[in-house]
């Protein structure tokens, strides 16, 4: 779980969502996390679908934001939960050992108490100030000691949110994330693929070995 | 299916959801559905885990809004779906033949559609140009003419949803629905249970017989 991506149709320039993770794809992206937060379920029903064959083909797993019932009916290889969604243990129930469970935390606290429900792995952030404009009050920066403490804390793999470039992706990863999770620095770029590969080489370069 | 009551707070005059609940239970309601528009998933949990106790006590239906996993999670015996939600036929995939499965329909087309995609029942509307202020665009008024060219349509049940109060339940029955859907006539009145067998009994009274 290096690069990590995260789909918002708004941010990425006019190229629909398919494309920008059939580049992603093509730069070697590990898990794509459909969520387009501005989209109907119907909406992201369908385009769900068709990330899902293209991910299924690539063997890349796709989580889907917030919902287990969208998950289930696109049959992704999981969800990823926020505060505001159902929790962990009501995901395991409807969808399985077998699903993998991420759970969005920005504490030390948040991040053991994930664990202990059996979240599969953490999104932890911001890690840095957000540049896109719909980030909310609460997703203030924590920086990366709290990435360090995180690590400390939990044993479960987690990727690192919130303002994540190529140029400061090893820092997040040498402070102990397994990797990065983006929006904007794949979705938003010139070259999504190249994008991802230069993010997957900052992650590589730094990357402590557990 | 003669008096529905869906849920909403922030138009229940400051009263608690549950309260509401408690009292149209009293004053007989048919089916009760957890919406509240503006409360996250977690919110709704909460609530609709309560609400299901009620509900359970008094033996009536307890239906969800938009989401299927918030259906599970809770117990309900079934789902509410409209344009924007996930199609009838997952619900059913993963809800199963013993879950009401209800479907949100302005048009005759639609009524009938949703009948073949093995909808339980419809909730059609809206029927009057409602009072409150977060309709949106497409919630246009259909009429009376409307609910008999429905009723006509499709087999199965539907309730007359938008603007419906006491005074005009009597019309929407003798157009051929099976019962009436409100928000505000019974969350936001004096007496939530006095107001649910009034439209208890102005639906009774001018009911057809199918
Ligand atoms: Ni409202």
């Amino acid at each position: 779980m290096r690069t990590y991506l995260v789909t918002q149709s708004d941010h990425s320039l006019d190229r629909g969502t398919a494309d920008v993770v059939r580049a992603a794809i093509e730069g070697g992206v590990d898990v794509v996390q459909l969520r387009e937060k501005h989209a109907t379920a119907r909406e992201r029903y369908e385009l769900g679908r068709e990330l899902r064959e293209l991910t299924r083909e690539a063997d890349v797993p796709l989580v889907v934001n917030d919902r287990l019932d969208l998950a289930v009916a696109v049959d992704a290889d999981g969800v990823h939960l926020g505060d505001d969604d159902l929790p962990v243990s009501v995901a395991r129930e409807q969808l399985g050992d077998g699903a993998i469970v991420g759970r969005s935390v920005s504490t030390v606290e948040a991040a053991r108490e994930a664990e202990r429900a059996g979240a599969d792995y953490l999104g932890v952030g911001a890690v840095f100030a957000t540049r896109t404009k719909d980030v909310r009050a609460d997703d203030a920066e924590i920086g990366l000691s709290r990435v360090e403490a995180i690590a400390e804390a939990v044993e479960i793999p987690f990727v690192g949110i919130g303002g994540v470039t190529s140029e400061n992706a090893g820092d997040v990863v040498a402070a102990g994330a397994d990797g990065v999770a983006v929006v904007s620095e794949i979705t938003a770029a010139d070259d999504p693929a190249a994008a991802t590969r230069r993010l997957r080489a900052a992650v590589e370069d730094r990357r402590v070995e557990a």
